[in-house]
């Protein structure tokens, strides 16, 4: 099997960064893998982004040493197992707040008897190779996201789910939930002592632990807090950063969408 | 008729910045429209886009006060009507090398008397409005691209045809056909000679030039030579640069793809 | 925030007319809005319609004023976030049956503490405006489905939820579950009657009410009868009935399908 | 060979009705051959669709008895060749001013010796059978626009093309040339006095004879002035039209589109 | 309503081979279609392929006597629903592992009062003809995997729930859960024997049984044994068999993809 | 640059087989890449395939050794040069007739001064590597289509264009245009002799000489015949033979696709 790449980084206490897809399009995704990230995730989740478009997606960035994730977009089997069958070698699952949740996420990911996964590797025998069913419950990566203040409340009993390799933090809900603005690189003690408290534990525990990230700062800082690795906004956000550095560095004022009908 | 504002800001003497789209996906143009560009071409010849995702990509700017602009593939009438049919306000058309080109390339954007554009403006009477047949002629912005040492020999025919609106400068072929090696801001006397002439001609003649170009800085060198407008390199560009720069910035090294299966 | 124009339309008691799309093609939802219509429903329910055409969609009606809402599936949180996130400013959520179902859908569609929505608003900051989620848990509409015989006897139950903004009469199931047979404009007077119930009760408790008609009389009837809104029938529909009508008016008879293969 | 129902049709005497697509989407073309017409054309000139979406088109309409045809861009050999391996029974190609242009089109859609159509007839032998190749040439059906003044004054020339089944009259563009404004059912008696002239002189070359029009009541005017056949509007505009009644039907006003941000 | 032929076929005992779909393309929908299967079914659990490329599949095969089905990703209601609703005649629903499961799962094919279908049959009521929803809770497959050894212990359970049409053997789940490897077309003792036990258990109530297959060798002995159909392989192993075939014959050696960068 | 390893293989005289894509879908792309082909082509001529399918196609292949190449729909510049920039390592171009198509298809293949094509190598330069510019000229395969008895009379004034890699032999075509009825592996003396004297004469010229075939019987009879490749047949027939064997063989008598409304 074509190894996954992003474990054993981590098992040799290596800091990786992860690409976020959230536009539809092979294109892009190809585009984004010119950045040499050490993992692209397609986000069926938030992304405006779909099964079939994360596909080819997969395939886009096949020839590329990035590990494919896929965050998605809900603890919902049908599209966890689909995302496995396409060539995702690990799970980011949103709103995991419970043991019982973990255990339902993981099972999900792994054959039998590790977990209830029902078996077809359609595309990602090919990208894997013949001897996928062999070695993937050992190399899947499955991470569940913690991100809300039941979650953290929960934290020792998520973490202690046979089969778990790992968290990934959203900062955003989880300063929500914490009573706080969404913001993508928090500052408030409040929030950042949670994600202290989140990584602290998680590594503890002999288990991975990621975050999302708002800038290549941000996701410094949070390798250094502990993560094993961090993602770096999306590419949606990346385009119109970079559409609007552009326009205001011709202009020399701030850029910005002017809406033809109004001040949205 | 929605006002071609692009033709207006020209007239007024303002400088304006174009964006450009390959990506075939209605979210990255959507993306690519937060940077407030006054124009965005969908990039037919080299970008990996195609009539059917430009439609889309026309419809995700149209709440935008970015003017719609398209580059055809090639000098064929039946892709120059069918981006005007869909949207486009403009058209920027590759490789015009003679008199003769420039009217044939003209007259496929006209209602006759003026051209032989046939008439059936589907998608473009939803945005421009049901007057749109009566102002078409008049607000159709007509670019033929100068790239090439024929086209430059040919300037003043080509600049004397009726209806053609200004000029649009290729400078990687341009440096090519000139025995130079192909770059986005050149830098090289010659191609900048080139350059230099192209615009000043266009001028003279009151017609609109615009060029494209690889940064910001690029584009304000140019529109201060005298250029109406400048594009800076491409979504796909800009992309790919930012998820560079961003896992750079995480690791503090040069980034850019690892291939699984080679050092390409 | 770009405003909510349909709230604000029925706190005002103002009666509006909803579009249904479920023609997966951004070309057809922009000739739909060419209608006018106060809102415009993507509908994933019964529509061939699936989350990224919907995107699509979303994108081709956002010049226009008509509000763009979405029907879900079924009450699953994945699909109703993925379309909140997309653009739909309400959800219209089938098969709300019980008190515990509507605070579930509810919940879905509210951040913390209203509810357990995941925070990630990608192209909807984008219509709606980078104020967005300060907004959103007054703006978007909740709209949960009473079609069946039990919702009925648990009406009072589930419009007591807090959060939810109203009701959405699903006439065909509604009389299917009361033993008769589904039409698009009920006429009898069982379902007639619970039809009435639903919309006295609703409005009573100050919620909004709307329903699916098969013309613009049935339309009209039932916002005579009380209902804030209706929709007519389906962007299917109205092309197929348009296309019948074209051939019978030249045929001078009624047109209809001719299969190759047999008289289905 | 699954026959050319509409070629039998036309040498019968019968006057036949045609639909129009112009939406890229196999689901409203099948909705469109609920209508029951004779033929449907996919309109790639002036529709937002391209071939790709035709392709699909032609699967959704092949169990209904309409026989599938195709509007071209422009007189291009690669779009009509393609077209007609994906399963057009029959090729309308716009702009046919010459008899040289008249000669090139036919060649393009019939097999060597008549003409220079490469072999390849990839789909369209599953929709007409193992024995397509026998009897495509005697089928398929070539119609030329005819659309300019130039085409008029040129008429009996391109009428004696051999290998030529008919015109297709495009009245917007013959309006424009002829001086007037381009209309949808022509009024004015220079555009009709051409439009009779075409039918006329078509018919008394044994030809057959379609065109386009803006209502069923359009299109009985026309074939009781001789034409074979003629096309009511298109998708998009019954669509549009549909949704403008259906509110106007509910607001007992007149609708239309309300752009969030202009007048246009 | 077009007929059921499947089901007619399986009552007069006549043993049926099924085409599964895993190509997201209703071309190559098409081209299995030429193949002349008594049914085909979208795979939309583990076949890379989504909801809306399934609608293109349905419309592609439609003109073929092929009965259509689909298999879900996971029973989840709003899926099977909306595969009824795009034209399946049937669902294959995976891991039915309880009676309780099965209730769900039959529940949500049916109309009330025989289950809690939702009323909407958008296109299907096209392909079925106008009379579907009269004859759809009589006609429309429900099959259950049976799949794991959960199952088989609750077989007895299962096949005792009203509505339940039959079972579909998945036998490579079915050889994991019962501690061996998964296997196309099992040889061992003990996968046979429980697939011997399904078939006779579920012909001994009246029930339909069907299963996966991986060649046509496959297919004929499980039909032999009591199986009243059998799919072979996927549209996906066909291609690349075919494909493996093709080089091999050319080459005289085993053929195999070559990856540029690795062995796998 | 990423080596074109046909391109080596040919000149060292090894004999190739390559894979043929009209299946518009990089999963069937994927499934073609695993047979192992030395190149893969997508045929956007005859193939249900275009411009936007062709690009996913290129990406789904490019973990794989085998070289991506294309066959426009014709001698068209702006299709040609898209599939280039797109990452065709190669072009097959149908129907060159004459020295003077031959020019014009090699220079639209080669950047100046060798030919003229565009400069904007937006896939191309992923997949091939950032130095694709300065070998693009010495790499791509240029391949003209000897597919007519005019060809056949030109051959030599063809084979003498500078830049011409070599020819591809259409059999179908060819026999059309000697008289006789297209087959996929001519058996006919007068259609061999005709392919004899292309191969011979091309490599005589020391050019590369292709066919097509229908089988790899036919492919090793021709590479026998000193052809360096052949092209068994095409995606979509190897997936319709390989259902139609898969049903014959379970039936035991020969499969082949029954229509629901006749005998087509």
């Amino acid at each position: 099997m074509r190894p996954n790449t992003l474990r054993d980084a981590w098992k040799s206490g290596k800091k990786t960064v992860n690409g976020w897809l959230g536009i539809p399009s092979s294109v892009s995704a190809e585009a984004m893998a010119q950045g040499g990230w050490d993992s692209i995730t397609v986000d069926c989740q938030h992304g405006p982004i779909d099964f079939q478009a994360g596909v080819a997606c997969f395939q886009a960035i096949a020839p590329y040493a990035s590990v494919p994730l896929a965050r998605v977009p809900w603890l919902e089997p049908g599209i966890i197992m689909k995302m496995l069958d396409a060539g995702a070698y690990g799970i980011i699952c949103p709103m995991v707040n419970t043991r019982e949740e973990a255990e339902r996420f993981v099972g999900a990911c792994r054959y039998f008897p590790a977990g209830y996964r029902s078996f077809g590797p359609t595309r990602v025998s090919w990208y894997a190779g013949g001897d996928y069913y062999q070695h993937a419950n050992a190399s899947i990566l499955t991470l569940a996201m913690i991100e809300t203040k039941q979650a953290l409340s929960n934290l020792d009993a998520i973490l202690s789910v046979p089969g778990l390799d790992g968290v990934y933090v959203g900062p955003a809900d989880l300063a929500i939930t914490l009573g706080e603005a969404p913001v993508g690189d928090p500052t408030s003690a409040v929030t950042l002592s949670a994600i202290k408290e989140i990584v602290t534990k998680t590594k503890a525990k002999g288990l991975f632990a990621g975050i999302h990230t708002a800038s290549a700062e941000g996701a410094r800082d949070k390798t250094a807090m502990g993560f094993d690795f961090a993602t770096i906004l999306a590419d949606t956000a990346l385009l119109a950063n970079a559409a609007k550095a552009a326009v205001s560095g011709f202009r020399g004022t701030t850029a910005g969408p002017a809406k033809a009908g109004g001040p949205y």
